[in-house]
């Protein structure tokens, strides 16, 4: 694995568009709200982030044929279930953390009563967020009942919520290899094969190109998450923006953890190339590529 | 107001018939989910509770001129989202409860993390009942997207959430009829008013009766609130299944707190009344009628 990798050229201004589209579709639902709930909404979502899930959407969707420019809209929603996972996990009934992406926690700055509202208020705006975009990019009813269908499968028991339970449950015990894997596959990997998936469906990709994206997320997911618990456990506060080492400090089930350093980062080149593999099996597509290389070598 | 009303006869088997249907959903639904995230969302679904909700779609549905049996599964989507709500109200962060439905509360006998989680599974599961629904009644996907939409709008930051952090916001405080009506508008209206318009939009209602009961859920919402604020002043804890007065314990912002219990009596026979009228605007339906003055006149 490289020490540093150069990010992708497109990367920046897909996320100026990323932050342009999260910007305008505040702005447009929540207006009415009061501003004791959209203040924390819009500070949960657009604090400064590496906008991975949506990026990747957008990439799977080009990978699969798409070309609609507004399938940035259609991204956002990804990014507001991974937005209101961050506000959970960091609640003081879970990882207790006060500090994410360099900033206080949403509990820390608004109060645990508002932190806990505005995670549940992401999820049905996520939804919302697929049925306007489904104007915006042109989306027949079918295509948007699958969208949904694949987001809220990858959020909910069976996906992220189960997997963030299971992980608050692990912690100060020790796990093996295939538990540890069904926490992290739980509490994001699905969340990002959801994104890679609904990039194709968006694209009008059939169910056998669907779910080769999805396994293509899932295997990048798993490698994603395994990078992360060892930058947790050797990177700084500053890089990371938020405390690093709290992994260990809260005897999470993570591989540094069970396994050591030098394993780690074995199974972590092991599931990178896992995920290069199902890569190879996907069309050719330059972002999606460059993307997976970035997520997979990154080391900040 | 009658000190006590009989029940409609048609209740129970419909309720028999919404236990039932919740069970096989949380059956089918959870499996290969986790029993720490399975227990306690079985437990905050199944616990004891007058399902109004789901009662209300299946008879505004049939009042639409729906005539499936299989709305049941479509009625089990609103039932989730107001468990949901429950399990957040009743957090330490929230209203601190430790008593609902004549049982502990959930973070009471699961912990507060886990019912932080279980309140997040709970939406993205109401949106897969949607979906799950839209095969047993046979609803084309327009219907689907209309039938989620509207349950998304009606509890987010538009809807239940933003109500239950406004009603958090005014506890301790005094605020006005204008402020008071706007919480339980969001925090209890809203859903009751979705849940009746999705009875509609699965019968094939136009977008004009669609409103018409929207409207009149709405009233019904604001009358049913103003009787359960009357309720929890004077009723005893064994009949309400959850402890009373803790609307004054709290200082919530009720109508008797604010304007004693002589107006406020006045003002939900008012907003009865309203109902009542918005209720003679609509199609002839025995149930829905029979239901809607059931709720009105309720005394437990």
């Amino acid at each position: 694995m490289n020490s540093r990798t150069v990010e992708p050229q497109f990367l920046e201004p897909w996320r100026e568009r990323i932050e342009a589209a999260l910007l305008s579709f505040l702005d447009t639902e929540l207006t009415g709200v009061p501003v004791e709930l959209a203040a924390p909404l819009r500070y949960a979502v657009l604090s400064p982030g590496k906008r991975i899930r949506p990026l990747l959407l957008m990439a799977a969707h080009r990978a699969a044929g798409g070309s609609s420019d507004r399938v940035v809209d259609l991204a956002c929603s990804v990014e507001l279930v991974h937005a209101y996972s961050l506000v959970h996990d960091d609640l003081p009934c879970m990882d207790d953390d006060v500090l994410r992406r360099g900033r206080p926690t949403v509990h820390v700055k608004y109060g645990v009563g508002p932190a806990v509202m505005v995670g549940a208020a992401l999820m049905p705006l996520a939804v919302q967020a697929i049925l306007r975009s489904a104007g915006s990019i042109g989306l027949d009813d079918l295509t948007t009942r699958r969208l949904i269908a694949s987001l809220t499968a990858a959020s909910g028991a069976t996906g992220m919520v189960g997997g963030q339970l299971l992980d608050l449950r692990a912690e100060g015990r020790s796990v093996g290899l295939v538990e540890l894997e069904s926490i992290h596959t739980g509490k994001t990997a699905r969340l990002i094969s959801a994104s890679v998936a609904m990039g194709g469906i968006a694209a009008g990709a059939d169910e056998a190109e669907v779910a080769r994206l999805e396994r293509f997320g899932l295997q990048l997911g798993l490698a994603f998450q395994a990078i992360d618990d060892i930058l947790d456990l050797r990177g700084d506060t500053q890089k990371l923006g938020k405390e690093s080492g709290r992994d260990t400090a809260l005897r999470k089930a993570t591989y540094p953890g069970l396994f050591g350093m030098e394993e780690a980062e074995r199974i972590s080149r092991r599931l990178a190339s896992a995920a290069a593999s199902e890569l190879a099996e996907l069309d050719e597509s330059a972002e999606l590529r460059d993307l997976a290389w970035y997520i997979i070598n990154r080391s900040h």
